[in-house]
């Protein structure tokens, strides 16, 4: 099978990143074929840059158009602001292009309806940038948190991300910017949560979702900090309590906790090792008078980075669809489950009201 | 110094682990010389039940009025539902009896100025039975949290205490009962929780209160699941989110996040073993394209298990007025920060509304 020859649009941090993690991955799968900026001179820098990450020659394009009419590509990444995300998948769909597209996948219901579309009409293969999806401690995680016998129902899950935007970040960058990244921290910080929440429960929609009276808006009415409590239905009530932050310090936190035991982690979306995970596990013991909480750590061994996986999945779903499959529709589900609840808790911020997930799903949903 | 004589009030289950506590004290400091219970069978039930932690003998009581008129006793501990609080501790405050009081120290503001005026007026020490407070642990994340070069400052506490009560549990306990716990667990387990955001942002007391919607109450309106985010005066935002449920798996969890770092643990309340305590602390450093937190196990051996040192310090306290000092005002003062916080929230839950601490505080404070 051909080696998917990837494009890059736009020179973002979160791309570096994300080239770098491609230099790791098996290179019959995925590779870094073109960059593409607003101007040329960045796309040459930016190459430059990241030099010791390429392994073949790279071409700089002083435009994201240019970058997609190259020949012989085979998908797009898309780190570009979340406002732009419409308009350039349906540009690379047309193309026949797949797309990984960074989080958050859309800035309202009819993007993300427009975006499904153009990818469902097209054939191609979407993807979001979640990477701990793709780390196998993800999957060690779910073979516990999935064991009924020893841990129960899922009945909590709590889970905080946060960094500490200096003064620069908070006047010019465009994740505070209404018209770059409108959904601010929430769409930035809390998608990583809310997908850990929907991954808990077992991708099942939450009922409700409500935000935390004293949520903070910058003065274009981006949201700088937010908590949110979701409530899935039926009895016992499950519920998730997410907070995400620009405000605060870096903190990356998920706690997942069911009748029987519970799961923890501080590194959820960025592990503190490479190529060596690991979560905590509690579970509960009588002993004298009362309950006590006994400890266990669970270590997960790498190949590879996280994101580096994420980018031999996608590789792999592409070279599918290459062989005439059909695109993988649980991770285009997924980006689309996550951004219905990151939608509803931007519109319970907006009303101050509790919002149905359901009954704004509806519009969301073609 | 004579050792300090100590009736207990009530055959609660909390007393027992209090008398196991007391068992390994110096018996210098604080000795358990009557148990008092509603009936003498069941005082004497009691006592048989906690012979091996009973070094002399113990006297059992067949009614409450009957431990408090015992001479030689010196002080009493009032595991009793915390609505008889406020009438035990003025008829032991009369006696000039010292008190080590259950939390929550009382189920209103009048009860709280009751309890507090008498203990003054009699000049008897007043301790709550807050016991993380006493384990050197805290001391340990203290120093680590007060480290503003290291730490920066504090910026957010999160807390959640919560068991899964059963149907026994919900139905008949009287934690749950508007008679007998009437702030259910926010009395019971949130407590702890509001302690240690007082005791994290030095004890300065929070500007204003308010409950996250969702909160759930029993059918006599006694909270069973409860979430609050407080928030203190002035730039930054200093925030508490706590979490507080008699419906949840069984957790008991702290975080604190500074500027430059962070302490966390799972088992703040009720340590995972008596003799050895630990937390983590993360610190942040930069490394190819982002930030990581690196974590580290702090380890804290105990000579004695916390509640142990909670005796022995209250013990202290009453050996020290004995002397012809005066109560110890820390333990007193926290007692009413703690109380004040929780009545707020409460309120808040109960006008769904945000709640200015001071304001409700100025009534509290006489």
């Amino acid at each position: 099978m051909a080696t998917i020859k990837i494009g890059v649009l736009g020179a973002a941090k979160i791309a570096k990143k994300n080239i770098r993690g491609i230099s790791f991955a098996d290179r019959d799968i995925v590779e870094i074929t073109a960059v593409g900026s607003r101007s040329l001179s960045k796309a040459q820098e930016f190459i430059q840059e990241l030099q010791p990450y390429l392994k073949s020659e790279v071409k700089a394009c002083g435009s994201y158009e240019e970058v997609l009419d190259l020949p012989d590509l085979h998908a797009v990444y898309i780190p570009l602001p979340s406002s732009m995300h419409a308009t350039w998948v349906r540009k690379a769909a047309e193309r026949g292009l797949h797309v990984l597209l960074e989080k958050p996948v859309a800035t309202s219901s009819s993007d993300l309806a427009e975006i499904l579309s153009v990818c469902k009409q097209h054939g191609v293969q979407l993807m979001d940038g979640t990477m701990w999806a793709h780390n196998p401690r993800a999957r060690e995680m779910e073979a516990i948190i999935r064991d009924k016998e020893h841990f129960g129902s899922v009945l909590n899950v709590s889970s905080s991300f946060s960094f500490l935007g200096g003064e620069e970040f908070r006047a010019g960058n465009v994740r505070v910017k209404a018209s770059g990244d409108p959904l601010g921290c929430l769409g930035d910080l809390g998608w990583y949560s809310v997908r850990a929440a929907l991954w808990a429960f077992d991708y099942e929609l939450p009922e409700y979702v409500t935000v935390h009276p004293g949520a903070v808006f910058n003065e274009e009415g981006v949201p700088m900090y937010l908590g949110a409590t979701l409530i899935w239905p039926g009895e016992p009530r499950r519920r998730a309590i997410l907070t995400c932050s620009f405000d605060l310090p870096f903190q990356q936190t998920l706690d997942v906790s069911g009748t029987l035991g519970s799961i923890y982690l501080r590194d959820f979306v960025i592990p503190s090792e490479e190529r060596r995970s690991s979560f905590m596990s509690t579970s509960n013991h009588k002993q004298a008078f009362e309950d006590l909480t006994v400890r266990k750590e669970h270590e997960v061994l790498l190949s590879k980075p996280q994101e580096t996986l994420m980018w031999e999945a996608f590789g792999r779903a592409v070279q599918n669809v290459q062989q005439g499959g059909l695109p993988d529709p649980l991770w285009i589900r997924l980006a689309e489950l996550t951004q219905q609840v990151v939608l509803a808790i931007d519109h319970s911020a907006k009303i101050r009201a509790a919002v149905s997930v359901k009954t704004l799903a509806a519009h969301v949903n073609f």
